[in-house]
C-alpha cells in the first residue's frame, strides 16, 4: 500500500498536500538548539547545520541518523527523440540499464561510495511516451501508473531516499516542464544536456516552446502527464510516498527536480522534505532552483543525472550527522565560550 | 630527513621551487582520456573528473587511488590578541586541542567519516608570536623551526594530506598574509572570524593595515616570519614536504589558505599541487582563491577551520576516483555513442 493506491485519478494528487505529515518544529528546535552548544562558534559549520536540523524536523528526533540511504534511478524513454533533440540513440537508455545493472555507471560507484542500496526502475522502455510537441505524453491513466510505480519502489525503512533518472531525450522534457511551470521562453530553459550543440540547443528551444504552447492548458498536476515522461511522473510518486513516510529526499541535477514542478504547481508544500543535491552545469537548473527556493548543496560543475550529484551530496549529508550527534558540546568539553 | 632538513635559513626556501618534482603529464594525459571513454558524456562528472586527472598526475599513474589519507591539524597562539581582534579567550587554543585529542571536534567527526587519519600538533601554545601591529611575529629561525615542525608531521606513505589549523587571532593573521601578498586596504580582507560584530571587524582592519604598514618591507617567504604564526609556518612546511614527496594537498578555508601567501609570493609554483577544499564564509577567502587561481571544491558557508573543509572534500576526492576507477568505458559496457 502507497499513498497513491486508493486514489481514483491523477486530478486527486493535489488535495493530499492537506494530508501529508510536516516536519516536526520541537525536534528541529531542540537539535537547532544542540547545534548551539557544540563546541564551534555558532553557525562555523554553515549548511552542514541546516542539514542537521531538517533531518532531525523530518525524523522527529533531537540527533538525526542515516542508518539505511535509499537510491532510485527511474529510466523511460521519449517520443520526443524522433525530433532528434538528442545525439544518442534511443538505445542508450536500456544500455545504460544494463550498465547500472552490472554495477559500471557513475551512480554505482557514488552509492558504494556514499553508503546507499541501488535500485532502477526502468518503465516500459520499448514503449515511449508520444511527442510532447504534437500531443500529450501520456493519458492521466498512464501518468498514474508510473507515479504508482515510483511510489511502490520506495523502502518504508529508508532513512533518507536518493533520487536520479536516466532517459535520452529528458533534458528537452525536462526544459519543458520547467518553461510551462514558470514561465518564459524555451531558450531559457535548455542547455547542452548530454552533448548538443548550438544548433541542437536553438531545436531544444524551438520543440520547447511548441510543447509549451500546445499543452497551456495543462496546469499543476496535469502537467505531468501532458510534458511529462514515466521517469519523471515515478519521480514525483516516490516524492509523494518518501513524504507520507517522512522521509526527506535529496533530488539530483535539472532534470530531476524539473520532474517535480507539477508537484510543486499542484501545492509548493508537496517539496517541503525535498533537498536538492547539487546544482547542475545545465543553466536552467540554478534559474529552476532560484523559483522553487532551493539551495544546492553541491556545485562541482556536474551534468550527468543518473541520480549522481544527490549520491554524492549524501556524503555531506552523513558528514552532518556524524558532526550533529559526535562532536563535544561547550560544557563537555570544558572550552571557554566568546 | 624533510625537505627543511639541512636549509642553512629561510630565505633559502624560495630556491627549492627550482628543485621540486613536477606532475606527471603523461600520466595526467592517461587519465583524461580514461575519463573520455567511461560511460557518460564528455565532462559529464565535472569537477569530479578534474580531481581524478589532477590526482593521476601527481601519483604517476592512469588510475590513481587514495590508501591512507593523512589530516595534521596545527594550533598557536598571536600576540596580536592583544589588540583585542578575538571574543573568545587566547586559552581556547588550547582547550580545543584538547578536544581535538579527547575526539570531540568537528574535524575528528569529518576525518572519521572521510577516512583520514588525525594528528594535531600544538605548536608552543605557551609562547605567543609577537603582537604583528608592533613587531615581526617571529624572528626567521622561529618561523624556520615551525616550518620544520610541519614539514616533519608528514607521513612519507601518506596518498593525499588534509591541513587545517587553530589558533585564537589567526583570522587577522590570515587577513594580514592576503593583504600584504595581494593589496588593497585591510577591511577588504577581514571577516568576523569567529564572531567578530561589525566593531570587531573595524577594529581587525585597523590591526591589519599598521601590520602590513610596518612590514611593507617582508615579501615572500620573509612575510611568514613577519606576519605570520606558527601554524602557518608550519603549513607552509607540510605543503613543502608533501611536494617533495608528491603528495598533493587539501587546504582548508581562508586562514589554511592565507598561510600559503608566503609560499605563492616566494614561487607560484610551490602551490601547484595545492587543491583547496571550500571557499568560506569569509569574504576575503573568496577573493584570495581568485588571486592564487585555485577553484575550492565545496562551498558550504562553512567558517570553523580545523581542516573541517579540507576533510569534508576529501570525501568528494576519494567519490571522484571511484568513478574514475570504477566506471566501465563505452566499449566494456556496450553503450552506443553520440
Amino acid at each position: 500500500m502507497t499513498i497513491l493506491s486508493d486514489l481514483p485519478n491523477l486530478d486527486a494528487v493535489a488535495a493530499l498536500a492537506d494530508t501529508l505529515p510536516v516536519a516536526d518544529v520541537a525536534a528541529a528546535g531542540a537539535a537547532r538548539a544542540r547545534q548551539d552548544s557544540l563546541t564551534k562558534p555558532p553557525g562555523a559549520l554553515g549548511q552542514l547545520e541546516t542539514l542537521a536540523v531538517f533531518m532531525a524536523g523530518w525524523q522527529g528526533a533531537e540527533r538525526p541518523v542515516v542508518r539505511k540511504a535509499q537510491a532510485l534511478v527511474f529510466a523511460g524513454n521519449h517520443g520526443v527523440c524522433a525530433r532528434g533533440v538528442n545525439p544518442f540513440p534511443q538505445a542508450v537508455t536500456a544500455q545504460m540499464v544494463a550498465n547500472f545493472e552490472a554495477g559500471g555507471a557513475a551512480i554505482n560507484q557514488l552509492c558504494r561510495a556514499s553508503g546507499a542500496d541501488l535500485s532502477v526502475i526502468a518503465l516500459e522502455l520499448d514503449r515511449p511516451t508520444r511527442d510532447i510537441s504534437t500531443a500529450a505524453a501520456m493519458d492521466a491513466d498512464e501518468a498514474l501508473e508510473a507515479m504508482r510505480a515510483g511510489a511502490g519502489a520506495v523502502d518504508p525503512g529508508a532513512d533518507v531516499l536518493v533520487l536520479g533518472e536516466m532517459g535520452i531525450g529528458n533534458s528537452t522534457v525536462a526544459a519543458a516542464l520547467a518553461c510551462a511551470g514558470f514561465g518564459g521562453a524555451g531558450a531559457e530553459w535548455v542547455g547542452a544536456g548530454t552533448g548538443s550543440d548550438a544548433d541542437g540547443k536553438a531545436l531544444k528551444a524551438q520543440v520547447v516552446d511548441e510543447a509549451v504552447a500546445l499543452h497551456r492548458g495543462a496546469r499543476g498536476i496535469a502537467m505531468l502527464a501532458a510534458l511529462g515522461g514515466r521517469e519523471q511522473a515515478a519521480i514525483c510518486g516516490a516524492v509523494l510516498e518518501a513524504r507520507a513516510r517522512k522521509i526527506p529526499v535529496i533530488l539530483d541535477g535539472y532534470i530531476c527536480t524539473a520532474a517535480t514542478v507539477p508537484l510543486y504547481g499542484a501545492d509548493p508544500r508537496f517539496l517541503d522534505h525535498c533537498l536538492v543535491g547539487h546544482v547542475s552545469r545545465e543553466p536552467g537548473h540554478r534559474k529552476l532552483l532560484e523559483k522553487l527556493g532551493k539551495e544546492p548543496i553541491l556545485s562541482l560543475d556536474m551534468a550527468l543525472g543518473e541520480g549522481s550529484g544527490a549520491a554524492l551530496a549524501l556524503g555531506v549529508l552523513r558528514a552532518a550527522l556524524e558532526c550533529h550527534n559526535g562532536m563535544a558540546t561547550f560544557a563537555e568539553a570544558g572550552v571557554s565560550e566568546a
